[in-house]
């Protein structure tokens, strides 16, 4: 099919596609005359990914283009897998605000930081991951973060959105395909794509637990 | 304080904080002079939260803005707390993509969406919200979005991540004091802020949840 087509496919505007094609987001057509060029139904996959990433998802066209590369070149164990998995997830929230080190007293003095303490506690407790991976560093991060927004995060309260990422867990890996590409596919997009039905199914659920609540007042 | 000491403070640059107050984002001080202001600890946690929602929570400054507007005019009944959060939430991903409805068939044939009808079974199931709830049209945007991606999320993931949001949900709802002013801060500023310490433990827990089945190979 021909540029016009494949908008008509994927409902994606021929300008959005010339935009694809040109950050390498979107890889080219079959070359049938100096300007113009045939698509075929990879084509229509990749933009439906690119748009599911960009607008469900809400990644930046960054991140998008670092999935779009560990799609094309998987890794070989399901070790490495996970790795460009959190890769991902690290990239897409941005680095690290540089203001915490100087709040927490520096490279100097980690064990002293309260945040960096409670995430090595209930990581080691669950047995969930080694205490100096970055998505350690990464927690303490956004507890300290909800704590400076004045959010006092009990340990029940924690323990239970702990609770719920081991249900969301076990069923994310039982869906992974045996097969390499489905499995990258699986982990990382699937996550990626999930991740914004998990909280709005936070949002459902709150309602209801609410009412609960308010028919005992 | 001067603003610098603000600045000391919060560890946010003299710019920024500039930024905040020409953006509205953060209340005047008090003018000593033409030219001089002085600032104080409403001051601090203001900046501190709007700090936390950029960064950790990842909201763009217009959503901040619709925050600090609930925080700053709370609603008075729970529900309408409960509508502020969501609209928080709406807002923060975004309008509903266009081509979604001509891709569905157009409104005038909501009942033949798939994905539709899949949301709303899930919410009846459940007895999370109204049918015509705007967060279940998001769930089936998210769901269709997933699957136009090559995800196939079974009735059993799907079932795995409405059981972790009513765990969560439970927790949220447990977590909000009586006092008007921190329930409002509690739900919508409480809910944005641990999304993303919910989606790290998610990954932390895939870790834990694949070496089981990898030892298991």
């Amino acid at each position: 099919m021909r540029i016009s087509g494949l908008a008509e496919r994927t409902g994606v505007p021929v300008a959005t596609l010339k935009f694809y094609l040109r950050e390498g987001l979107l890889h080219a057509g079959t070359a049938t005359a100096r300007t113009q060029a045939v698509y075929d139904t990879t084509h229509v996959e990749r933009v439906r990914l690119v748009r599911a990433l960009t607008e469900s998802a809400g990644l930046t066209l960054g991140v998008v283009r670092e999935v779009l590369t560990v799609l094309d070149d998987p890794p070989t164990s399901r070790h490495e897998l996970l790795g460009a998995a959190q890769h991902v997830m690290l990239a897409r929230e941005g680095a690290r605000p540089q203001e915490h080190a100087e709040l927490s007293g520096g490279p100097s003095a980690p064990a002293a930081d309260p945040w960096a303490s409670r995430a090595a506690e209930l990581v080691a407790a669950r047995d969930w991951c080694a205490e100096d991976d970055p998505l350690v560093a990464r927690l303490a991060d956004q507890l300290r973060a909800a704590d400076a927004a004045g959010i006092d995060l009990t340990d029940a309260h924690l323990a239970a959105l702990a609770e719920a990422a081991d249900t969301v867990a076990a069923a994310d890996v039982a869906s992974v395909p045996a097969e390499r590409a489905g499995a990258v596919r699986q982990v990382v997009v699937g996550t990626l794509l999930t991740d914004p039905v998990l909280l709005t199914l936070r949002r459902m659920a709150q309602q209801r637990a609410s009412a609960g609540v308010e028919r005992t007042d």
